[in-house]
Parts: structure tokens; C-alpha cells; sequence
């Protein structure tokens, strides 16, 4: 265990946590890690960040059949679980480096032994994320609350792909916090209380 | 939507939750109900306090025949239903009454109409929750762990059973906390400075 100290924010597609995790960071001085690991991935990998967006986060439905059909390499990995070991070693090099605030790509569970995390999950219900996924994002052909289930269920899918355990079970973070019910600020003053009380 | 505020926690067995209940409470200055309710229920119904324990949070199997052998009132009802009923109303009523604390016994569920409540839900990992049980409960034939994987599963299917929701899934709780990782004076604080931004 080393002596820096992270936060990671999970969330939900539209609960804010994004913008939980900036503020966070701010008011502490450290870095926030969100779409600059992106940015790292795409230029280790090769692959363009708009191709990285998905695959970061986001389950991809693989063929059942052959390795060809399932754009598989020699060894045996997708597309995606390419990403995810390029990506894995990025968060997990951060993790070493510096006290720091990583949104989302799994980073609670891939810090897990390596650093004094403070694991959160921001979540919110169906109504407040859709007024902000349009606010923030703007309109798109998929109605607010489609594009919400899809998101949920791929990243669920993700999570569970890939660390065996269930996004948005309430054992899995120290804490789990609703920003629709409590409010943006709240939360922000909530997490930086409990990271500065860490030893 | 009543004046008055409510806050429910739902817990894990021995996860402190109780503990923390009672603290925030007595920071408030409000009552904290728990075994009061057992108690109400028992004089309210007739059943005896200790028979009221186990019914009226942890799911008792139905057998699946006839309902002279299943326990079933004329009305279709078995024990444990009658117990709900009558546990219901009494929460609801406090809830509509007065500020307070009510630790567990689905009153996140039952009040979520009717009053402005902060729902809580304390867990915390096997290891904890093994050294405490045994700490306040003392030790008994069966294992800690044993204990712990029994009544978790049983809590979770009679807060299934009667609310059709999941227990422990981070979006039914506002907040939800890690007793074992955060500490148990951390969450009192937590959940008092919550309940204090609420108007």
C-alpha cells in the first residue's frame, strides 16, 4: 500500500459524477483522470479515441463463433480486452504515481491493492439523469431514457465482464451517494470531507 | 409530504448500524425507534417480543402445500404477513407523527409517500461484521460467518418479498456507507450533517 491517497467515482451515465469528480479534484489540489486516460490509451494503442470512448467503458457484444468472426487476435483477445490490459496499466501506473480522482474504466477495482482508495458511487434516478444527459450532451435520435438503459446495462456488462462483480452494488464503495436526492454540492463537500479525514 | 424529517437505515447485521442509529439520534434529539417497534407490534397484536424478532425482518420459508400446513389465515395470510401488517401501520404512523431515527424493518420502503426521509444503508465487509457480532452478540454454535451469510440471505429476501426491490442496491438508498472502511464515528457524522442541509 502506498501513501498516496485516490479517489475513484464510479457512476451512472448522467448522475453527474463527472462533474463530482472535477470539483473534487479541484478542491483538493490533485489531478482528476477521465478522458486523459483516454487520450493515453489512444496514443500507446494506436487506436483512435472515438473507437477508445466505447471500448473503455462500455460492453461489446462478441460473436459466439470462430476466433476470425470474433475479431480475435492469435492470442485469444478482442478488440476490447486489448484495451482493457493497455488501460489497466495505465490507471494502474497513475495509481502508483500520484494522489489523484479517476472517473469511472474500473479503476476501484483495479487499485484495490495498490493504494488508500476511496471507492464512491454516485447514482441517480431516471429523471434527473435524463433532464441532464439533454442539458449536457443535447438532444439525440434515441430518447433521454433509451439512451440511459443502454448505457447502464453495457457498462453494467462491462464491470461484470471484467471484475467479476456487480456495478451498483452498494458493497462494493465505501460510499454510494443519490446526487439527484442530495444535490451536486452536497456530494462534492461529502467526498472531500471524507478524503481529508483519511490518515 | 410531511414537515417532519425521517431518517431510515437499513443495515447489514453487524455492521453497526443500529449503533450508528441510535447515535445520530441522540446528536439530533430525536427518538430512534428499533426494539420500540417490536415492542408496539407485541402489544398491538399479541405475539410474544421474541417471536416478533425473527418475523418481522427475516423471511420464514413457506411450505408449499395446503394452507392449514402453510399457516394461512381464512384471509390467505400467513404469520409473517399479519406481523407486516400490523408493523407497517406502526410505521407509518410514526411517520406521520414525528422527526425521528427507525432502523430497519423496510421503513425506507413504507414511508417513501409520505414523509421527507434520508435513507440510509450501513454495510460492511464479512471480517467486520464477524469480530463485532461476536463482540455484541457473544459467540454462539453456529459460526460467525455462517451466521452472517444466514441472516444476510434471509434479510434480503424478506425486504424482496415485501417491497420488490433489492436490498443493498446502491439506487434504493440516498447514501449508502462502509462502517468497517470509513468508521463508525464517520458515518454518525456523515449522516448527521446530511440530515442538518435537508430544509
Amino acid at each position: 500500500m502506498n501513501k498516496q491517497k485516490i479517489i475513484t467515482i464510479s457512476r451512472e451515465f448522467g448522475s453527474a459524477g463527472r462533474t463530482i469528480g472535477k470539483s473534487v479534484a479541484e478542491r483538493l489540489g490533485v489531478p482528476c483522470y477521465d478522458e486523459e486516460i483516454l487520450q493515453k490509451v489512444a496514443s500507446e494503442s494506436g487506436f483512435h479515441p472515438d473507437f477508445l470512448k466505447d471500448q473503455g467503458e462500455y460492453y461489446v457484444s462478441r460473436p459466439f463463433f470462430s476466433s476470425a468472426v470474433a475479431g480475435k487476435n492469435a492470442n485469444g483477445y478482442s478488440l476490447q480486452d486489448e484495451v482493457w490490459m493497455v488501460q489497466s496499466r495505465i490507471i494502474r501506473e497513475i495509481g502508483e504515481r500520484e494522489s489523484c480522482v479517476i472517473v469511472g474504466r474500473c479503476a476501484d477495482y483495479l487499485l484495490r491493492d495498490i493504494a488508500d482508495c476511496l471507492k464512491v458511487f454516485i447514482h441517480a434516478d431516471m429523471d434527473f439523469r435524463a433532464k441532464r444527459i439533454v442539458e449536457v450532451y443535447g438532444e439525440r435520435e434515441d430518447k433521454p431514457l433509451k439512451r440511459l438503459a443502454d448505457k447502464d446495462k453495457r457498462r453494467k456488462k462491462f464491470y461484470k465482464f471484467y471484475t467479476g462483480m456487480e456495478w451498483g452494488d452498494a458493497k462494493n464503495y465505501d460510499v454510494a451517494l443519490d446526487s439527484g436526492r442530495l444535490g451536486i454540492d452536497t456530494c462534492v463537500d461529502l467526498i472531500v470531507d471524507l478524503y481529508e479525514r483519511k490518515q
